[in-house]
Order: C-alpha cells, then sequence, then structure tokens
C-alpha cells in the first residue's frame, strides 16, 4: 500500500460532477432515445470477461490496449476494449438463430492501455449501434442515416462524414499476394495519404502498370460521387465495390443526407476487421473523429454462424468537448427550481416534484433571511415556506 | 490463451438483451429523474482507480472482495467496489469547500469478488444517493423519505424498512473496551438474533447486571415506534440515539411514510463504516434486502476535512428480480410501432420518430406478404409501404 496515492486518480480516468456529468448524461440518453427510435433495443455486454473472446477477434493494436487481470481460478479476464466484439460474440452464440436483422444499441464504458499524453483517456464512453444480419446497401444507408441523426440528436451542425470502401481498397490488392505487413504499409499510405511512402511502396512490389496506376490514384479519389466515376475497377470485386457504394448513396439522396457526406477511398482505418463501407464523422473545431463505424461482415463467425453485420460509435467525451453538444439539458439537476423550508408542506413538494421540478429540502435548518440568499445563490425560482406560505423569488 | 474459453463468459456477470436490458434501463432512468427532482445531481467516478483509494477505507470484508490488477507502470488498480468510497474521496479531496450540503446520485456497475454460488453476481448495478455536509434529523428523514421514493418509483408496493442505529449500539458498547473480534461477535449475535451465541458472548464479558441485561434486550427491540420507550439508554449517547430517533420518525409521519417501517435496534450490518442511523428495505416474495443505507460521519475525513454524509444504493438486479419492478417500460425498445417498406417516406419516418414511436425499416427487401407477416410477428401496428400508402394492422 502507498498511502501517497489514496487521494489520487490514475492518469486517463476521471471523476465527473455537476456540469460534466450532467452533460454525459444527457448525450447519452439523446442517442439512446434515437436509436431506440430506429428500432435498435439495448444490448449489455458485460464489463470484464475472458481474455479470450476479447483477444480472438481483435486487431494487433487493440490487442495490445487490452487491461488484463487474473481470476482468482487463474483464468484471465479483460475489461472491454470496445462493444463491436463482446456484441458479436452474444449474437454468435446466443442469438444467430432469431429473426433476422438484429438491431442493437450500446452505451457505456471501454477501457484501453494507451500511452500517457495529454488528453489520453484509458476509460471512455462509446454510444452505438449493430445492424446484424443484412448486408444490403439499404442496411449501408440505414447506419449512415442513423449516425447522422445521431449527431443531430447531440445539437451538433457542423459535422462532416468521409466515406470509404475496404471492400474496394481489398479487391485492388487481393490478387498481390502482399505480406500482412507489406498490406498494412500500404493501408496507412493510403490514410495518410503518404504519396512519397506510396511510391516507395509500389516501387518495391512488381506490378503490371495499369494495376500501379490504379494503386497510386487512391489517395486522389476524394470529393462528392463523381469519385465512383473515376475510380479504377480493374476486376469484378472493385466494380461490385463501387456499385454498391453508388447505391447506399441512391438511398440516402431522399433523406436529404448527403450534402454532409464526403467520399474518400483512401481512408481505411488500417482495415482491421472492416470487409465493406466504412465511415467516419468530424466536427467543426475539433481535430479527430468523433464517430466511426463500418462494415465487418466476417466478425460474428468467430463465434457462431457467419452474420453480415455494420455498426458505428459516438467517443461521447469526444462529442462534449464540441461546445455545442448536449447543451440543452447542462442545467439538470444543477439548480433546483424550488427550495423547501421544514417542516415543509409535503404533498406540495411531491406535486412540484410530479411535473418535473427540482424540489430541494433545507436540511441544515438556515434561517429566513440566509435561506432566501442561499435559494438566489443556488438559482431557485421559489421558496416554500413552512408550514404552507410560497415566493416567487 | 485457451479458445474453449472464447464462446464462454465467467460466471458471476451476465450479457442483457431484450427485455432484461430494457428493464434494467427503465429502472435506473426511474430512479434518476426522481433523484434529480429531489436535488440530487450526477456524481460518476471512475471505473477503477488506485487500490489504495478504495482499500483504505473500506471494511476488512469488502477489501477482500475488491478485484485488483496491475497497471504498466506498475501500480496497483482495482475496480470500485462501491460508490460511497469514491465520492467520498471526491468530496474530501475536490469539493469540500462547497456550499453544503452537497446531494450526488450515481448508477453504475460495481464489481465484488464473491464465492461462487448459484445467483452471485460479481458484476453488479447500484443506484443511490450521497446526502453529504448535513447531520440533522431532517437530513436522515430525507434520506429515508428518499429511499421510500425511489422504491415507489419503480413500480413497487409492498415494501418494508428497517430502521436501526448503530450510533445507539456504539454507545452500548463504548465504554466496555471490547477488542474488534468480540465486537464484531457481539453485532453478528445482535443482526442474527442469535440468543444462545449472545449469551454465549455475554458469559465470556464480565459486566454489571444493568448493563448485561440492556445488551441481551437488544435482538427484542423491535417493532413500532414504541420499541423506543423500552429501548434501555445507561448513558448520555444512548439517550441522543434514541432522541435523534424520535426526531426522525417525527419528520417522517407527516409525509406518510412511516408506516412501511420497523424499528429493529438490533440492525447493524456488521458496523461497517455507519456511525448513526442503518436501513434495509425487503420486498414481498425475496430473500434478501433490495436497497441498504444509513449514515457514515468519518469516512469523508479519511481524504480530506471532516464532513458528515448519509446515503443509501438499490440493487438494480436485485429490484428487477421482484416481477413488478420497472414494469412500464419492458416494451421499450422490443416491438416496432411502424415497419416501413423501402423506398420510404422519410419525412413520414421521421415525424412518427419524432413522435416517440418506434419505426423499423425493412432492409432484405421482403415481398410485401413477407413484409406483412414479418410486421405482425414482430408486434408493429402500422406498415409504410413504399412510396407512400400505410396500412394499420
Amino acid at each position: 500500500m502507498n498511502p501517497s496515492l489514496e487521494k489520487q486518480i490514475p492518469s486517463g480516468v476521471a471523476d465527473l460532477f455537476f456540469n460534466d456529468a450532467a452533460r454525459k448524461r444527457a448525450a447519452e440518453n439523446a442517442l439512446a432515445q434515437t436509436f431506440a427510435r430506429w428500432g435498435y433495443s439495448e444490448i449489455i455486454p458485460p464489463m470484464f470477461e475472458y481474455y479470450e473472446s476479447l483477444a480472438s477477434a481483435a486487431g494487433a493494436e487493440l490487442r495490445e490496449e487490452i487491461y488484463r487481470f487474473f481470476d482468482r481460478d487463474g483464468r484471465t479476464l479483460a475489461l472491454r476494449a470496445d462493444f463491436t466484439i463482446p456484441i458479436a460474440r452474444i449474437v454468435g452464440t446466443k442469438l444467430y438463430d432469431r429473426a433476422m436483422p438484429l438491431r442493437f444499441f450500446y452505451v457505456g464504458s471501454v477501457f484501453r492501455y494507451e500511452e500517457p499524453q495529454a488528453g489520453i483517456r484509458r476509460e471512455f464512453t462509446q454510444a452505438g449501434i449493430e445492424l446484424i444480419g443484412a448486408a444490403t446497401p439499404d442496411a449501408d444507408a440505414e447506419a449512415l442515416a442513423l449516425a447522422v441523426e445521431s449527431l443531430r440528436a447531440l445539437g451538433l451542425e457542423n459535422f462532416r462524414f468521409t466515406l470509404g470502401s475496404v471492400a474496394y481498397l481489398h479487391a485492388l490488392t487481393r490478387d498481390l499476394q502482399l505480406d500482412d505487413a507489406a498490406r498494412l504499409a500500404l493501408a496507412n499510405a493510403w490514410r495518410r495519404k503518404n504519396i512519397s511512402a506510396l511510391n516507395g511502396l509500389l516501387d518495391s512490389l512488381s506490378l503490371d502498370p495499369a494495376r500501379r496506376a490504379a494503386l497510386a490514384q487512391i489517395p486522389a479519389l476524394a470529393g462528392d460521387a463523381r469519385v465512383l466515376d473515376r475510380a479504377p475497377a480493374p476486376n469484378d470485386d472493385a466494380r461490385a465495390a463501387i456499385e454498391h457504394l453508388r447505391a447506399v448513396l441512391a438511398r440516402l439522396a431522399p433523406m436529404g443526407i448527403r450534402d454532409c457526406l464526403t467520399i474518400d477511398l483512401a481512408e481505411n482505418r488500417g482495415m482491421a476487421y472492416y470487409t465493406g463501407i466504412l465511415f467516419e464523422a468530424f466536427v467543426e473545431g475539433l481535430g479527430f473523429s468523433i464517430l466511426s463505424g463500418g462494415r465487418y461482415d466476417n466478425l460474428v463467425e468467430r463465434f457462431g454462424p457467419p452474420l453480415p453485420a455494420i455498426g458505428f460509435a459516438v467517443g461521447i467525451e469526444r462529442v462534449l468537448m464540441a461546445p455545442r453538444a448536449a447543451r440543452a439539458q447542462n442545467r439538470a439537476g444543477i439548480a433546483p427550481d424550488v427550495i423547501a423550508q421544514l417542516p415543509a408542506d409535503f404533498a406540495a413538494m411531491q406535486s412540484a416534484r410530479a411535473a418535473g421540478q427540482i424540489v430541494e429540502v433545507d436540511v441544515l435548518n438556515r434561517e429566513a433571511d440566509v435561506l432566501r440568499e442561499f435559494a438566489r445563490v443556488r438559482g431557485a425560482r421559489e421558496i416554500f415556506w413552512r408550514d404552507g406560505p410560497k415566493e416567487n423569488l
């Protein structure tokens, strides 16, 4: 025991109270309500489970970041590092025979060990959805439309989505027999639009000139839907991936949400477990994405029968760094509507509460003048005085 | 890595979905709303923090149950095992100079290693409050009244509270110079109303006859407020503790909640960190308490200046075992109001959602007959057909 640690908290975790806690709850409730109205019901995986479940399906990067500890019977437990993998386990082992599609949403903490640096969170909150058992352009369009609607429900306005396709990038590279390191290097050169690294890589592979030109062109394939007309499609899979993107965009047009979308075919987030479209959202003034998602059709089959799936997650702490997010309900739980002096008219207090008002009782037996001043400082609008009389402030 | 564990979860944790997840959220929301209307605002401690913070203030029993693991810099971290200790740390280190009292509520998971047995939970959910900076009978009455109101908000009716006073038991034993083992044995004989163990213990202590009679009488001091007239009060502290209980009961009478209270002066929950009143609630048909709380005036000073405090916690999983709890909102997220066929009238869908309806889109391109049957099975009340027409089911 190190007594000097008693009054501290580890880096990467936070104590939330007052406005910070109220905004977090307001954001989570707004998202849960939105998800529910689109037909999604909540799913709650355990906060920890066997390391084997979480690690087997995780990419190398995520696996490194998992917090592990030992159960007293010697098994290795791990704190959940995302929701997608535990939900894939639940669907693959318990829900695979239900009518499809399944629509689930989740809200809660995830934990990742990240190197210490300013502002890094090791416990953070994700809220998101999984749409499982449908691989249609309609399913992709629903996930994107709900992602847009989620940011609107949070009170955000100036956000932009980038939309890419790991399926397309896979189609361009599948027949090249790249090893894992080369594939990751290529993915990273694309997503970072690092042209010199990309050219070096392409030089080191023996490619026919047409394929080399196609792969070199990827970082430039960003913009509106016309990008799809310019995208090279050297094989059927690449053509299918482009046609799928067109179909998704066609379905988004009548929903009025194509305007905030930018196609970026270089986007790939290191590929990870994605197999189809993938997307990220950014908001003005923040230098990181606040929402990310995509299709992963090979994940559920690690735990049970194969089932296609798409999902996205909102980073709650990141969203709350946008000043306009979850603004409306900031007041919740902070300023009381009524201060009641004891002995109080309990029935009057209870009916004010039933009407949604915050009624706070003076449990310190303050004198009338002190209580009136206290009520003003607390921002209350009314005092219920002892034995009945009420006063507006 | 043990691949056989990939598809399992450890004992003591659960996967929640469909109705179970919806009832949990409904219960949590009902409590959060009730707490907020009584002037409580949310506080969110980290899911893990330094073991030192959590263990230093925990009783021996709780300390044994804390899940520990190591940070990569060698420090010992621990999953929170309750909310009261982290909140005492936050108040003692960060909020001690605010206007008192502080009113906080919390909702979330806590983790305790318990020996494997049927139905035992190692991750479970607590929702509760802390009222800090007030030691008046009014503060105690508010905590009790809010506890009663919380169970009502959960839809429970046939519940009973037991009310005891650790301050009273301390007053009866403080001058006896008992060692820890004897004090715990006495506390346990009282709470279990184990008369033969109690008599054996009392025989082993050399007590004057009046004190022996007082201590032997404790298990019989259960019933309505008249118990307080019978309770022996051999010193000022004991008299003050009895008078305090009388004052609390007097304040509860006009709130109409004395009827569900039973005084039980043998109640003590092993004393732990309690210093004043303590209470537990039971509901018909469940053999364990669903809510417990009490006063602990010496806890915050472990982390900062001394501040009196009282609080209680509701066991969410336990409450949800009562069939009537959180019943009203079971439907949430399960049955859609509307099934919409694509290409859909997006504006109509969005206005139904804005009105609180659950609108689910068919992303599998079902034929009309199949879709109608599917909508009926899902419990939908309406279909929005392609391009406009609507049908009531």
